[in-house]
């Protein structure tokens, strides 16, 4: 499956849908096996002592991961997290974050991300988190409830 | 350290901050090594194909056992997720979410929580995610940046 | 799948096999759903400090958790460990372990498993880990290279 | 602290000790936040249906990071892991494995390690493993049961 510029605009605009688009989140740059987001930080993402939550880093880290693959599968597919960790390296507390994606291992049906979100602040960049995602792809005609 | 009326009234309110308020999860218990909350499902908790979104369940999971452990620690003390690892059990699509967190390992400064996280759908409720998370209990004097 | 004699007894034997025989661990009941192991500790389990090596832990909460898997898929099909999290939540240096693993998510061809490992030291035993652990089903013709 | 000979020396020798001399597992190469391991697959290493044991991987993963973080710590505290995740990317059936630690985030009490495992089978190398690993730094005197 090639990713053409139909695609790429097609996974961008997908990206930034329902809980995504209610946290800020945005699609910035998409390839095979690749995606990256990046959120520009509002009070309302941060926590109780000032810090960026850790439920916005893992949203962005399980997200950008699902469509990193789901570059790699059939366009009639739809990718399920089946799970992930994520292991936070130090406090975000900048003024914007920046997640990107790669597909460890693209497979037919079960495919494995991982995701590094660095968090800028000030002229500086530090990794804050990182992630390992596993995705499944599954038709769309079998997204049953 | 016992938990009084007014150390549980404090958690309770401190729980509902910043990112929390606005993903509008609530506090419903707390008791020693334990914490419960919920969230009422809106449009904007779900993702491109209706379900909820895998990133509010990892944040009730992470904030919930976080507030687990915060009942077990002095009060000049903070907590903070090292990191979490959760699992997407079943796809959840009903009207409300509640999160139960019990602390599996009451350390000084480590301490490991579950989550389990249920989605109520009509009359019936099914565990959707479960997660293990590590937070460190820390001084609030060193939460540095 | 009904779990009869015969099926409760292939599963204890090929349990045993390979690395898991090499360790020492043993099967000790199955029904649906469920298997339970033990080993008991030699010197060479432990590590440099006398502690259990987390590692065997590991290996039986995988192991089990797959077993486990094994009794709810039929009988020409294979489970293989796609990822699992382990917590080590105290030190272990008893002189027995014993998993118990449960599968949460009864699935066709993606199966989550829990594994609680505990550590038998004189009179008392304790939870030292616990595990989540994600399996596949897969048919045994396609267990390809 | 600096890495002299006499402490390269060192850690090689104590990390082959205890399950992983059982194991059969070989240091190769350390420097600072750095850990090589290798180990020549016999068949007691493998399960059931002739793959190398997810538990011998997941054991490597875990034991390599530890050194990994024993590189960067003072000589009189201990490495202890926390908790650890692995993702099995491939099967792996080669005649030696390599796993690879890099730490990512060097603290003072908490390190956390990403191990890679390598597969060689006749010619060719692939990636079958990779892993989070949490890790303690404890002064060896509070190591206690």
């Amino acid at each position: 499956m090639p990713l053409d510029e139909g695609r790429k605009r097609f996974l961008k605009e997908d990206f930034e849908r329902g809980f995504i688009h209610f946290c800020n989140i945005e699609a910035i740059e998409v390839g095979p096996g690749y995606f990256e987001s990046a959120v520009k930080i509002s009070d309302h993402h941060r926590q109780q002592d000032g810090f960026i939550h850790a439920g916005l880093l893992a949203t962005m880290a399980d997200h950008t991961a699902g469509y990193a693959a789901f570059t790699l599968v059939p366009e009639d597919h739809r990718i399920l997290t089946i799970e992930f960790k994520i292991n936070f390296l130090r406090p975000a507390f900048g003024e914007r974050l920046v997640c990107k994606s790669q597909i460890l291992r693209p497979g037919t049906w079960i495919l494995v991300g991982e995701s590094r979100v660095t968090d800028i602040r000030g002229g500086t960049e530090k990794e804050v988190a990182r992630a390992l995602v596993t995705l499944a792809s599954v038709h769309k005609g079998r997204l049953s409830r």
